[in-house]
């Protein structure tokens, strides 16, 4: 399944796409995408629906973010060897954890603001892994048991920030707007492989990353059971699993996005962002 | 106005302190403390209730997390000199930042749970900012009206996790329970100073920190101003201050918690807490 949240932001509605690339609308089976309806059982109960009982939302509609009350985004920093040498890094023996915040998150083809005096704004496109089922010291085996889906994030770095005012990413990660998450949730069992999903980001049109899920240091099921010994991931959780070679960052000048620029981004199968930069007012 | 939570964990009801240290339910008058009651309008309507027409809560009932649905917590590093030194670091140029997950955030005195594995668990007296109405690019002038009050916070800390487990400190502080809140959000107008309080810590008895928030590097309105110019900072979002000196990874050798362990920490007018160490099932 495909679920999305559609409609203006701050008043999303839960929607659900269908095989004709028709949003559906959720309202009246569920409150939101968010919780308990994130379990097996939620998403059991929203397969078991009739899509054809289901109102129809007319095309164009905005797609927001596709999870509702994100409890925390957890990055992952250096999980793809290319993209750790490009940034002057290399990997590290466990993942490397970072936090972006949670009010940096928006809909997948909301426009990215540069926040004033920034001048190094990158791209990072990312599989994201959405928790469905409250996870707390889970094995690799069973790690895919707590995932709800899979998601395409974008996750939208400013370089000085993050590397050099004073310590530590999160400052580089968490600007609003520096969080497109979407345009859908799609559930663990229309994945066939995680790991073998081609991501990919264009700059006006231009390819800078092109790489497989298959190149990741740690694997979908290393990260949930890595990061849930350290604490509990609720439903509505969100990993972003890292980004692999490609970014502004790397390139030899440094090509940062500035006002105007459109950044498309899309992982297969879990479907296209678009977003344009504007100036901060 | 001393703001609280009290009740069961999970299903905690909106609280007020009264003068005569009895607890008053609110949550006839609000939902609970969180959003738009947390704004300077929200603040003066509970301020208007005559305390008497509300029930009083029995003695000993259990106090929660003084605000609800955080929407995220910022830690500042390194934001005593003394604290600085004893870890080994410097002070920084500009406030170093990191996030705590908000799913670590828990009652005043529950107990502190030792994640399996963790050898170096710390305790960390921080003042606490919460956010009382949205701040983007606020300056130090205006920062204070855009802060709803203030909190005691415990930023409990796994050194190894923090600093031997493959970078960013976010890894040693949002293991569950690290985060005990509260037990009151003292709004600011009951606050004569900010950057003069007492803070105490003590293990099993012992005085471990003892300094003021004179003594901060980078001050509470600095602080929001600050990092409104990175992130909009919502209605709840706490902001913790930074720990002064007087960590067990100060000391040599360093003397870690183990379970059975009691930690007490107080600042002057925003109460104590008492939290127990055990270990994890």
């Amino acid at each position: 399944m495909r679920l999305l949240r559609y409609g203006p932001k701050g008043s999303e509605k839960p929607g659900l796409l269908d095989d004709q690339g028709v949003i559906r609308d959720l309202s009246g089976e569920i409150d939101d995408i968010e919780g308990d309806v994130l379990s097996d059982e939620g998403l059991a109960a929203i397969g078991s629906l009739d899509l054809n009982d289901l109102p129809s939302v007319p095309q164009g509609t905005r797609i927001g973010t596709p999870v509702a009350k994100i409890g925390k985004v957890i990055c992952i920093g250096r999980n793809y060897a290319e993209h750790a040498a490009e940034s002057g890094g290399s990997v590290s023996a466990e993942p490397m954890i970072f936090m972006k915040a949670t009010s940096a998150i928006q809909g997948p083809n909301d426009p990215i603001v540069i926040p004033r005096g920034a001048e190094q704004v990158d791209w990072e496109v990312e599989l994201g892994i959405v928790i469905g089922t409250a996870a707390k010291y889970v094995s690799e085996a069973d790690a895919l048991n707590y995932v709800a889906g899979f998601v395409l994030a974008n996750d939208v770095s400013e370089r000085s920030f993050q590397r050099e005012r004073a310590g530590q990413y999160t400052k580089g990660k968490s600007c609003d707007t520096f969080g497109p998450l979407g345009p859908w949730l799609v559930t663990r069992d229309a994945v066939a492989d995680p790991q073998d999903l081609v991501l990919k980001t264009r700059v006006n049109g231009e390819v800078m990353q092109d790489d497989s899920t298959a190149q990741m240091v740690f694997g979908v099921t290393k990260l949930v059971s890595y990061l849930s010994d350290f604490m509990t991931l609720h439903p509505g959780d969100v990993i972003l699993t890292g980004t692999p070679a490609g970014v502004a960052m790397g390139m030899n000048p440094p090509r940062y996005l500035r006002a105007g620029d459109v950044v498309e981004t899309e992982i297969a199968g879990l479907g296209q962002q678009r977003a344009e930069l504007v100036a901060d007012s």
